[in-house]
């Protein structure tokens, strides 16, 4: 508990070191904004709502994509590429499973060792947490943090094999499929609505022997995609190849992004992007928490499974079941 | 209210003439499902509980496709067909703007001369209702009256262009979407994720000059499907074509479903999925039920707005504006 050991700066202290640009202080903060305890959960509360920004002027980017794919090579030499231009980036990760799943752990600066030496450049590992509301909650105010830090490139990774696709998708301006080229097998491990989600596909490792495949995958790719309705604002999703470890292909991703997010500013609808994230996370926040205290009250806890066990065996229906359920809930928070 | 003036026949009595399979009785009941008048809802419901099947040989299909496409055609002429081979046939529907937009009233007879007359065919346009969880739920519950009534087939139409699609693919044992050939366009109007949740693509209008356009969508369709990942069960999504005009393609169709749902029920699949989704529309329908209480209270009615706007505005973060509007709701219930 080194929050409590440690006198913690006030509420204050940790805004004006984050708006001065000390990570340390953000790093500070960022801990807060993760736990749990009850003392914290204000105070964080309190330092989010003083970095809230209107309109920042910052470009976030979601990247997914299977374990394997090389997404923490390509996050290092897309971060390098974006510093020497003159970004400052931050990393964060949604990984709701890294508490129990190794191998998926996210955002562990040993995956990146130069960008994690960098000056111009804050990495964090993924919050941890049972639910990917929570793991995504305290994620999307941490971007709030590294903004008023001063990071105008956020990029948040998560894996491509669960719902936190969806819920990285809902925070980020533009979101990023890595892949690899192969076999029709590639896909398997590749969640159902995801290549929907994508604003491109980049088909990494697209290097030595690996070339040609990789080169009819984006061919085979950019086909598929035009059998996609469009997306907002007339954008076709583009596909892309690169290598992160010979360092091709990055400079032009980077440019399809800019070009993406140019079009975005002028035309206003990285904006309205923004502000509809921000009243999904609302309606999604508030929808998470009536859940939460219903499926954590004592009659739910004791009664579900067997409600769940009956509507299986046909021996009432799911919807009658659900109506007892509720009434009985409703007797309890009387 | 023709219900009310009429002597309604008891619960039990409901329940005896759709085992019989008297289709004035089952279409009366349905009236009763459908009906908000509270009467009606806890008899409604004992006829539904007094109809449950433990494990009905029924086969439950889904269709979907946007207006034009010529799914009525296709019904009435797959139906007509199966009637030939000794099925009989439901045709139900989930439309939840059929209320309010014309041109989208889905299970209209007179759409579907020749089934509307047929003895071993019931035909009931979309029920009504401002929210799709309300629609989706009377239509779920007539198809447990159907299949007492001895109908083996149940089809469930549905728009290509909403959410009532995953309603739809929720409650049937095989999803089949309706489309034409032609440019990229075509798909404009294919809500994302529509195209992932189908179980087999049928190109419709297959016909005259047609046929080759036709053919080549096939083609470009069933190479993408291997794109994406496999169903459960290792079904591979097919691409068809058919005439519903010519009548061409059809009993290839059907065969594919047979063929999908013997394998089905051969290897428990069928069983495992409807038993599942028996579970997601008993949490579906907690989680309905909580929110319309939310979101109905005076309030959230009174103050949701508000939030809206202020966290669109940057003035307060989405997670803080929520849990003082559920704090403020709870103190409502109190």
């Amino acid at each position: 508990m080194p929050l409590k050991r440690q006198s913690l700066p006030s509420s204050e202290e940790l805004i004006q070191g984050i708006q001065k640009g000390d990570t340390a202080t953000l790093a500070r903060a960022i801990t807060l904004v993760e736990s749990t305890h009850p003392d914290h959960v204000d105070r964080a509360q309190e330092v989010i709502e003083g970095c809230l920004q209107s309109r920042p002027e910052t470009i976030r980017i979601g990247i997914t994509g299977v374990p394997g794919v090389g997404k923490s090579t390509f996050i290092e030499t897309f971060g390098n590429t974006l510093i020497r231009g003159g970004h400052k980036i931050a990393v964060l990760a949604v990984d709701p499973t890294s508490t129990v799943s190794k191998g998926s752990i996210l955002g562990d600066k040993t995956r990146m060792p130069t960008l994690a030496t960098a000056t111009d450049a804050f990495i964090r590992p993924s919050p941890s947490g049972q639910s990917l509301g929570g793991v995504a909650r305290k994620t999307r105010e941490s971007v709030i943090l590294c903004e008023a830090a001063g990071f105008d490139v956020i990029l948040i990774e998560t894996v491509g094999v669960g719902q936190s696709e969806t819920a990285v998708h809902g925070m980020v301006d533009f979101f990023l499929l890595l892949k690899l080229a192969g076999a029709g097998d590639e896909l398997q491990g590749i969640k159902r609505g995801i290549i929907e989600m994508a604003d491109a596909i980049v088909i990494n490792k697209a290097e030595g022997a690996n070339i040609e495949q990789a080169n009819r995958a984006q061919t085979e790719f950019q086909n598929a995609m035009h059998l996609y309705p469009p997306k907002p604002g007339g954008w076709l999703p583009q596909v892309l190849t690169c290598s992160a470890i010979e360092n091709t292909g990055i400079t032009d991703i980077w440019s399809m992004i800019q070009e993406y997010m140019n079009q975005a500013v002028k035309e206003g609808t990285r904006d309205r992007k923004r502000a509809e994230q921000n009243r999904f996370w609302l309606i999604q926040h508030l929808e998470d928490i009536l859940k939460d205290q219903f499926y954590s009250s004592e009659t739910v806890k004791n009664e579900l499974d067997k409600w769940i066990k009956d509507v299986q065996n046909y021996t009432i229906s799911p919807f009658k079941a659900a109506e007892i359920l509720i009434q009985r809930y409703r007797e309890e928070l009387k």
